[in-house]
């Protein structure tokens, strides 16, 4: 289901581990990603602590502003994984332990199961199970708020099943140069074709790698005929500076 | 200059290609340990998109929110660089040509100086510089709000800079044990560990790696006795789990 105006995402990244410099965000650039396929755009993303009051303020405020917020972080056994019931308070609904989750994860551990394992099993009432086909203790959805798993391979799993049933607009097309040519050359050509064609964003991104300097302008736009002819003109400015401009590979 | 309470400080990443998934964010780890090392917490971090408004709102709410407020990316000579103009708004002061700034620009670039380049000596009225060692162009803080490059090289050169100066706390301490033990196994002592020791941060983070699971915890606190103090509790636990835990290599 696609349609001509803007789906947006935020994401809320839930962990001490990331604030602290310990642990490089592993998620970010794949939600981004997998969204874009699905037409949604990526909005904003935070990064907040584990404190309820944090959690609670950032959902409330990005629930309202898009069409769909992600959290990632938080949901495990622990002390610590307090998304669950920050996420109930966020919608002033009481936390129950869901029959579905609960025999997802006895069935899992069976003699093995305890009050911790269990936890797991706990969500703001209201709210339909996400599944995890990694390690079984599910993600939950209440209204727009898709809750996951902080640990990559998981939260990509959780979320590649989410995806597919988001409803979007249409994907965003994108195409890059890369010239060896500093931006600050290109800058004022580059303004020009922006402002020639308002529908599209083109982005600057200057670079330094191998010791050698120069420029990615990256061009998106839902039409890829528009896409296309911006790329062209990018490519005959760069070409009017002396450069030949390289393809960039895609990541 | 250090005292007993906890300095905060926030980081804004602006920048489409963040949002997109077209680059992966490089300075948010390097921000949040320098941080440690000067006794400030990283408490928040927003990834916003080119726009002012969004910029403006996340400056406004982070710089009364905590002690420092630092800004990456959207301070070069592109169309698509408006973070001068933002800030400017959010302070409600307007943008002027800094005459130090002007002067580093026609000195670094000579005969080739343009009005795009010239763009990046535009700061909001009362500004601070904050010297770029690599590419000359440099940031500025205007009262705790200082504002960065996003090339990471740039970034990190600015950084290191300003971290020299910051006032903070005392410096955060940490250590972590490894176990291939799951944490929902741990939790509930773990949690009383947690409860004996109110003042530290116990963090818990399963892992997958090389197809065998396990949990890093991760203890933190400003006094580096309590955190080897609570170091011993974990490893008495997991020791009574049958699991010899290892010390985990900091990147």
């Amino acid at each position: 289901m696609t349609d001509d105006r803007i789906y947006t995402a935020a994401l809320i990244i839930i962990g001490n581990e990331i604030l602290s410099g310990r642990t490089q965000d592993a998620n970010l650039a794949y939600v981004a990603n997998g969204l874009n396929k699905s037409g949604v755009r990526l909005a904003e993303v935070r990064v907040v602590p584990d404190i309820d009051t944090k959690i609670i303020k950032a959902v409330n405020e990005l629930r309202i502003e898009n069409d769909y917020v992600f959290t990632t972080g938080g949901i495990g056994p622990t002390h610590d994984d307090i998304t669950s019931h920050s996420i109930a308070a966020a919608f002033g609904v009481k936390v129950i332990r869901h029959p579905d989750a609960e025999k997802l994860l006895r069935d899992h551990y069976g003699a093995d199961i305890n009050d911790s394992r269990l936890k797991m099993a706990e969500v703001p009432e209201g709210s339909d199970l996400i599944p995890n086909p990694v390690s079984r203790a599910p993600g939950f959805r209440i209204t727009n708020v898709h809750v996951l798993a902080g640990v990559p391979r998981i939260m990509k799993a959780q979320f590649d099943g989410v995806c597919l049933q988001l409803a979007g607009g249409k994907p965003v097309k994108s195409r890059s140069l890369v010239a060896h040519l500093a931006e600050s050359v290109m800058a004022e050509e580059l303004g020009k074709i922006q402002e020639r064609y308002p529908s599209s964003d083109v982005g600057s991104y200057p670079f330094m790698r191998a010791g050698k300097s120069g420029t990615a302008i990256v061009v998106r736009d839902i039409e890829q005929v528009t896409v296309d002819a911006v790329i062209e003109e990018v490519r005959t400015m760069m070409t009017g500076f002396g450069v030949e401009p390289e393809v960039e590979v895609q990541l």
